[in-house]
């Protein structure tokens, strides 16, 4: 131990330790993170007392070596001890890749990893992290997804898949996890598929009661706009960790898919199971008590947004050129609901066990078939306003074409609208937008400029006005009207990212407090609250929407550091969770700024500064200087 | 005056001015740069006594508003008098453009400066530099260019053409430039033409005694790989400022063509016509001496490196995967030399008036017909060797088709070896390579792919292996076995490029010095002399060929020295103009340092570190620490 203990538990222990990163030269700080260069070269290290310690042993890491093909368990190394979810994924990153290498290459890793709740009986804590240097970004990426994959490697006792080396050339691998047995093979017969067609031939080979991790053709070509499905509980591939390319880093790791047996699996070890259960329990009431939690997600999905947002005039209309669209009633999830009753589809499915806010559906077409499982707000928007569109059928089935493919809805929305400002397509034409998801899932030269996302596009045809931040598209939300989600956009460690701090939810829900959408006062501290309490949430594997009980109710949040200091023996207070989300960012910033990222990166593009948005006639005018203090902390 | 005097003359002084520049907030500098914070914002000033005023006061810069369509001549302002060529462009885009702009939006500036020793009869002297913010690389760029335009617009006492502001969607434009006559018409009939008809068009209106400046296709579709074409003494096309997309940004301010008529201009005053007369003299007797520049390119053109160049190891092939070519004497400058006598093309061709060393010839096919100029050695070394192609009239037609559609022949090659890697062609494929570059030529998503160079198409295929520093490809000398060259590429302001400190004259040519190529020590050193003198050469309007005698014979670089004296009346030393080329560099590197560009962003790419290039097995081994030190001075 080099460094103070941090935070005493009942049973152990919460060490700060220097990164055993040591392959590059550490380029200077900027001025406003000198004050946190010490610290953003530190990890968390939860250090467990010897009787936690041996439970805690039966964790482990996978190291998955697609160079000599080998799988090998090892003990945590001590920095990792402890650490979930997005603190495991982003530390291992920072600690094992070398920040300028390609992202493609032999030298970036892929990381897998349940979060610090999961495997417990907690709700909505199965969410996986999927972490390495991102394609798209070239930054740190942390992609989190529902599913089962992250509740069943939990249960399995890994506590982390880290993917590393690089495969012969054209050779593709499936790696089957179960319990003390890992086995990489040859998936050859697999090379092609999209995830549905992978998942089927999957099925016919380990049953269906397990989980699949895969890559569809956009992995395999590595597109930057490529994604990672993980089967829902249904094993449908519906489920993506879908952000910054990483099915482009499994698909350079020649890795198809995992195959997640959690059978001969069981909890994780809880150090005071009363208290545990006490705390879960008084957590599901708080997800059962909001009614963001417990009424509009779980009757609209997360679609019920297009009203909210369009009202708000925030809704980005032909490639942000508006924020309110004409149709957004045909495509609300106030629609979305209706037609699913009308055709009997599922309304209120959860994507993963032990979810209680349920706000997924199933789609069905006019003729009763299953298309997709209900799109996200994101990709309604992204296919539908944001192209001028408003066919919620049409939008279904671009949904079920990027699953299939493996491709970010918000990336590849973003991609033609773009397209279509270059005049590829008109805005509005569905049958258009659809022609050209096609092109990507074949691989054409439209295709492939496409897949590789919204800035690439913008370069191939000559565009001015691309809504990128480090390269990766913009959100459902605009910034000139959203202004604390601006602030996240620009300077989240992911680049343009909502779920990096969720300003949303305060500026127009009024969740967690009220800060005008339309001034540019408040919102650098508002999202950089945001920001620190999600890098919490993505560490403890729980699902985003938590945090709007937690945000709301002082309770919710008592019951999540509960459950926490529970499983883990420890007494953590309010204080030392926050510590521990803005270790995690600065952890990332760090290995951003080895990568070449200056403030000059933390910018929303030009046309934001410049251009008004209807109906508000809003610019984008937090200033750059506040922005530079967000990480002041 | 704020800062005091630096160099004094015999009628002037030499002042140093702090920048104008106040539209954006300044990042911190890295630890590198500290001690040259202070100036890289400040820009020189040749400041005249009254009675060179008197006459410099002729010369003006023309802004060029595409906004409200206006042409003004206006007085040179005080921080950009005195100044020519790389100093000018560079010093007014690091003075006026946001250093965050997009490239292709409102606020970039294109502009365009005869150098310092522009309108003497100084020998090879009449280049114009081409200044902007680069859409390919995101850096400040200057790439300047032969051909008559700089001599003319000297001749009309204009020291730089500021284009400005943004057209009306989709109309295009043409700028006439007589003797105190301006005049911007539409164009919109030279829509979508190549630089060869779009020279004819405006033959046919405005004669054959003026020189041209255009775009062709590529340019008006704002590709990152858009050149800008310059006439050279027989109205043909094939000069071009080349590098780094500054033809995208003349199409994004919907600047068709240039129409320089110098028929009513005059020399440029010079203060001692008999010392200048005398200097210049020694210049061309030294240009006249040196084997380099009265021989080898001479008789062989650029193409002489060839065989060179492949002899000592260092002759990219196949993207970068040997540094041999088995093909390489199918399609070196002895060769070509050959077939040019045989058809009765021309050998020694000078694309300028005033050209002692005539590097160029005309290319014609087996009928005798005009097919190109003799294709520069990097343009047949990225058509040839870089894709496994040793066909010189296919080389030709490429080079031709290159001009026409107004394309750096360098990216493009890099572009095509890197999509033959992707598979989409075979190396050695010289029909396949033809039909790609009538790809981009015709505006096809492929053609697009392609035409926003190397790079994306690196993004949009899935390729690893992408030789581009800061997204610059790179030109024709494998920095592995010439490892000066590797420096110059990592650390130019530029991006990969050669001309800006042109480490292979003495790492293989053994001029101006002897320094290993095969090993790291002294290259760092090597490169930042050069790059400095570059900035000189590169400011005083000089064909960068001069370096040859300039780097050998102390008398050509005290001719050089004494022309400057000369014309300005000062008594400039070694070391002032030591001085001037390092404030050049320093005001580059500032803006790109504003524009977010750190020393991460000054490597090779990973593989040039980690693959061994054959024959001589070597791998780029120059330490990162040592490349962060090149700055300092």
């Amino acid at each position: 131990m080099e460094t103070p203990l941090c935070f005493k538990g009942k049973m152990g222990t919460i060490y700060m330790m220097p990164s055993r990163y040591h392959g590059e030269k550490i380029l200077p700080c900027q001025n406003l993170l000198k004050s946190t260069k010490l610290y953003a070269r530190i990890f968390l290290l939860i250090h467990l007392n010897p009787t936690m310690r041996k439970e805690a042993a039966m964790f482990k890491i996978l190291r998955v070596n697609m160079s000599d093909l080998s799988v090998k368990a090892e003990d945590i190394p001590k920095e990792y001890e402890g650490l979930g979810g997005r603190g495991m994924t982003s530390a291992i990153v920072a600690n094992e890749v070398p920040p300028t290498c390609s992202a493609i290459g032999p030298n970036n890793k892929l990381v897998f990893a349940p979060g610090l709740l999961g495997g417990t009986n907690c709700a909505n804590s199965g969410r996986i992290s999927v972490g390495g240097k991102s394609p798209l970004t070239g930054t740190i990426k942390e992609a989190n997804s529902g599913g089962q994959a992250g509740q069943y490697l939990a249960k399995l006792g890994i506590a982390a898949i880290v993917v590393e080396g690089f495969p012969q050339e054209n050779r593709l691998y499936k790696l089957y996890v179960g319990k003390d047995k890992y086995e990489l093979s040859p998936a050859n017969d697999l090379k092609g598929l999209g995830n549905y067609a992978t998942v089927e031939k999957l099925k016919a080979q380990f049953g269906e009661k397990v989980g699949f991790v895969s890559i569809g053709q956009a992995g395999e070509w590595k597109m930057a706009a490529a994604s990672i499905a993980i089967t829902d509980r249904e094993l449908r591939p519906t489920r993506h960790a879908g952000r910054g390319g990483l099915g482009a880093v499994m698909g350079s790791k020649g890795l198809k898919a995992i195959v997640i047996d959690p059978s001969e699996g069981e909890m994780a070890p809880i150090s005071d199971k009363d208290a545990f259960k006490e705390a879960a329990k008084r957590f599901v009431n708080a997800l059962k008590e909001h009614p963001v939690t417990s009424q509009g997600l779980t009757n609209y999905g997360t679609d019920i947004l297009i009203n909210i947002i369009n009202e708000a005039g925030g809704l980005p209309t032909r490639n942000f050129s508006s924020g309110r669209f004409e149709g957004a009633e045909k495509v609300a999830g106030e629609t979305l609901n209706k037609i699913t009753q009308e055709r009997k589809g599922v309304v209120s499915h959860g994507c993963m066990a032990g979810c209680v806010i349920r706000c997924s559906g199933i789609f069905l077409d006019e003729n009763g078939e299953y298309v997709s499982k209900w799109p996200e707000y994101e990709t309604v928007w992204a296919w539908g306003p944001n192209c001028g569109i408003d066919d919620l059928d049409a939008i279904a089935r671009i949904d079920r074409a990027c699953d299939d493919y493996g491709l970010d809805t918000i990336e590849m929305g973003n991609a033609i609208a773009v397209a279509m400002e270059a005049g590829v397509k008109q805005f509005g034409d569905a049958a258009g937008a659809e022609e050209l998801i096609a092109e990507v899932g074949s691989g054409t030269p439209l295709g492939r400029i496409l897949g590789a996302g919204a800035a690439v596009v913008g370069k191939s045809f000559g565009v001015r006005r691309v809504p990128v931040v480090k390269n990766q598209a913009l959100p459902a939300y605009d910034p000139r009207a959203i202004k604390g989600i601006g602030v996240t956009y620009a300077t989240s460690t992911m680049g343009a990212d909502h779920t990096s701090g969720y300003a949303v939810a305060t500026n127009i829900m009024k969740v967690g407090g009220d800060v005008d959408p339309l001034k540019p006062e408040g919102q650098v501290e508002l999202s950089r609250n945001l920001q620190i309490a999600t890098a919490v949430i993505d560490t403890l594997g729980l699902c985003l929407f938590v945090a709007f009980p937690v945000m709301d109710m002082p309770d919710a949040f008592n019951a999540m550091v509960d459950m926490v200091n529970a499983k883990y023996g420890l007494s953590l207070t309010a204080d030392d969770v926050t510590a521990l989300g803005q270790r995690v960012l600065k952890l990332e910033r760090d290995f951003n700024q080895r990568a070449g990222f200056t403030p000059a990166d933390d910018r929303l593009p030009e046309f934001f500064k410049t251009e008004q948005l209807p109906p508000h006639n809003e610019v984008f005018d937090v200033p750059d200087d506040e922005l530079d203090t967000l990480f002041n902390f």
